[in-house]
């Protein structure tokens, strides 16, 4: 039976990797389409690469009727998403793909969003979407709040470290190569094809990233007291992936073998063998991530290296990844396209 | 029934797109793959990509057991094919990828690609794979030669035109931007990063691009009289796909029609609204054609723009199109995932 | 003695190149730098690749005492240069980089820009900025328009073919692959680095580019009739450089005598040898302009390759190559730096 | 008086851009190129953006006469310096662009370079080519060994800091983003446009560098005590440029203040405001090093961000920088060209 899926905001990127996702998924339909600025639309006029698809409409929110709707996508930008997901009927599942239920904390929000949080019951109820170490929160959930893409390939090199006890937990660095979809498809000067073409350049270095107050949560939560890491992000001029590189301090050996273990059954990520490291551009549109682990040449120094697509695991794709799951169905359904290389 | 398929070559760039494409193809199943200079590897070694897939090893031509295969994709080098495809048994179907067998008139083999046929009597049997064209006959195919990708972008735009008989054929233009995985993965100095990125430079200048030979074929049979078009290929900083502007002679209303009229039915091939341009990116990673006409300020001047990704519908998509055919399957299995975009 | 130097509209791109090339010209120093919305900026905070430079901060136009200046150089948006000229004092010379005063014609003007010109008479008296052709009228011009970029690129291929008569007038095709940065910084979606990168598109397709108001004045001039080609451009993913390709009817042999004639002595026009064609990246950066002809299988169809970096001989090199004949000084002087290659 | 100059190597990258900066050099000249496998051809075959030059033929090192001939760049590539200069007259001056002469210490030598130094009475004698801080010893040298491009990089925005004693000398952790064109102009397989464009992968990682050797005498020498960093480039899609980040634990005001004092009058060095960090496009094709300090929200913990181009800077501009000095001309004579943006 085909589940009847509702995207909201789904003229931005996230959006658009949603539906693209979709287009092969064995059991989801899209009934709905909004695009607030671009409502009247069709897809193919703000997305021409989905032209070949028979889709709804671009409407308003209000226009759409969510009787009948089993699950929303929620797409929408930081801080609008509260007032939305308020609003829909309690019966229908959410996966919110934005910033607005990530931390659990209201102080926390407030403190990385400059704003109280206007739905804390939500807030509340809110499951964090990192699926892996999620799942049967999220199979149960009604409102799964994806994770940060940066937030997201983080976690999954450093949060099996913190869980085995094998690094020291105050001398964690990451330092993440992001490629430009991250910040969507926004009119900013420096997301110029002329300024970012052949540049580099670090963004909200010194930790001001706001995807630290997801690392702040995840990670204090898994060691049993609090952590702090320092998260470098740089832009590269690339569209999409994010290389993460983690600077720890622990023994080699010891952090690759609690990789390897705590993802030997997990259907998208890989871990590469002892002493090789992963290329962005091997996990391209897809929803894998690979993670490598290198030995410095100073002892008790390793490096370790993981890559994943930002609008696939680190979005839309881990988004379908939870709805599966939410819905009943297969988890890699919809999911398992390989990796689009070169 | 899964049928069984073995690619040769599959270590070059449309190999490794075959092999991605029938990740997802709900009725086919690798059994072998051969790379002759990798023979032994695991294709994760070769291609990281395509990690999460349970393939067999890289083997020689020779350790392949064909017995049992369905299907033979041939993904070698241009030249070598001819003796490989002879060797095998004449009951197992094969699609060529390479140049061997695109070309009818031994005389023509001989003048483009500087030596005589070793295989005239396969040259002979050889259906020409542009599925949309040739749809029957590959149907009962045993051989099927895939086209040139520059060859299927130019004819997406150009057949219909010549076949309706309105656009004048002495007077056809063929200006292509090609992305630069139609040239390989091989080691050519002007491949370079430092050389290409940032750059566009022209190559084949002046009608010496082997594609043509397929053009003269093709548009004379259509047009039941000799015709020879003007082509130039310029290589853009890209990996993936071709844009094509054609400029002809004839009624830009007239031209319009034929392109939607021909391909109105087409799973495939899709013609914007009378005055819209596709760009490229629009079909990446993807089987679709996307094909504008634009009417110039020179009256009877038009001006045709196509596009397609090089590696799969301009080469390992179209071998599966057609290998869906030759098998009995739906022609568009494992062919309708989305675009990649951004 | 050093000339003294304002540049009204420095914070765009052909302004930061205008200020790039002058840091090293022997002769000019700059007073003033206008840019209003960025007025107050020191030019670091704008363009950080400038910072070792010591320049005059960012001011509004207003502000700017013209008096013991030389030359102006206004690199302000097409419309607003009008008004702005027109109150600048009599005697102080003037480049234009907008697009105000390239066309003689106001009829001519107002077809191609939407509006009637608001300065008639300094239209008549401006001089077409191409250096090469109106050479002698620049040295003893009070204003000088800049060509358009693509305008450039153009003439400086056809013109010589045109006025040696060895082309059909009415068989010109132009097809233009233009790097980004010739829309300059300007925040609209498909300059996105998301959008461009890894792709290719067309855009005033159909003879609707400004820059043919300036083919036909002056082709039509060079010849001696009414001249009108086809002219497409395609935004390729660059940032720098216009790389031109003509088609054209007439004996190739022709064609490269009459170019190679016609730029023997020019110090930055270079005609390569009969065959050979230019890379769009062996001129980035510089002031240099490399043509190639290549002869068709098609008896008497000539392909004709030009390419110059369009900020710079495309527009701010011009500009100064301009003010330098204005200005008395050598007309090479600060050009002749040589392109940057990789 | 203009010096004679001769390039060895004239082939490759970091040749062309001698060459490139020759070109506008006021005091040098260039009499002889030498290019083994390129002997006999024109360098603008070679090199087409170098066209407008009049420049010696490419020839074999053998041919060259150095009698009268003022300085030899030495572009040669690693290990095949050490026989080439050795055979040089002793009243040549050198500049050596290779790794041969960077390691004082034999034995380190062979540690990083997997064989015996061949020239050990050269290697005594050749004085690091860090220009900024072996001033007056290069001044005196007749053999200067240009520093690696990340190994510069690296020891502009760490060695103040070392010699400050601001900072942790055991836990400095040096990541790079590193353009291609490092590499140089080799056909190797991840240097393809279609392997590295939209990618970004590590190499050399765990302290494998050789750039390491350097750093680590470098460093030790500075401290008087051992010094071992860790080091990590990652390849990423731009062609010129290093982007490094340094993680440090440190006071960030004291570290900032040991930057800024010694550079401050530094013309190639610019350490920006407190606070900011420069792009990598700030510099490109310049001699300009752009330095910048943030503060990380863990107190004592800072983040140094340092960025030039590799083929300038970290190579060719900085052989002219110490050639200039060897021969008794101003320092910055041919080297203040702006950089080039966008």
């Amino acid at each position: 039976m085909t589940r009847k899926i509702a995207i909201l905001g789904a003229s931005g990127y996230t959006g658009a990797e949603l539906v693209r996702l979709i287009a092969t998924h064995p059991e989801m339909e899209i009934v709905a389409l909004s695009g607030d600025r671009k409502a009247g639309m069709a897809m193919a006029e703000v997305y021409p690469h989905l032209r070949h698809m028979d889709l709804p409409e671009l409407c308003r929110i209000e226009e759409i009727d969510v009787a009948g709707v089993d699950l929303v996508f929620c797409a929408l930008p930081h801080a609008t998403s509260q007032a939305v997901i308020g609003a829909l009927p309690a019966e229908v599942k959410v996966v919110d793909l934005s910033a607005d239920f990530r931390l659990r904390d209201p102080a926390a929000y407030e403190a990385w969003y400059g704003k109280p949080h206007s739905a804390p019951e939500l807030q509340k109820e809110a499951v964090y979407g990192l699926t892996e170490f999620y799942r049967e929160e999220i199979r149960g959930a009604r409102l799964v709040a994806g994770t940060g893409c940066n937030a997201a390939t983080g976690q999954f090199i450093l949060r099996p470290l913190i869980a085995a006890g094998v690094i020291d937990l105050d001398q964690i660095i990451l330092d993440l190569k992001v490629a430009v979809s991250g910040a969507g498809r926004s009119l900013k000067e420096h997301l110029l094809f002329g300024e970012l073409h052949d540049n580099v350049f670090g963004y909200s270095l010194g930790g001001r990233h706001r995807h630290l107050g997801e690392f702040d949560q995840e990670f204090s939560r898994v060691a049993g007291r609090e952590v702090k890491i320092q998260f470098t992000p740089t832009l590269i001029p690339a569209t999409r992936g994010i290389l993460a590189t983690a600077y720890v301090q622990g023994e080699a050996g010891a952090v690759h073998y609690a990789l390897a273990d705590a993802y030997m059954n997990e259907p998208f990520i890989k871990v590469l063998p002892f002493g090789a490291a992963p290329s962005m551009k091997d996990v391209r549109a897809s929803n894998f991530c690979h993670i490598g682990v290198v030995e410095d040449r100073i002892p008790g120094r390793t490096i370790v290296v993981g890559t994943l697509d930002n609008l696939t695991k680190g979005s839309s794709g881990q988004a379908i990844q939870n709805a599966n799951l939410m819905l009943g169905l297969e988890e890699t359904a919809g999911l398992m396209a390989a990796p689009v290389y070169p």
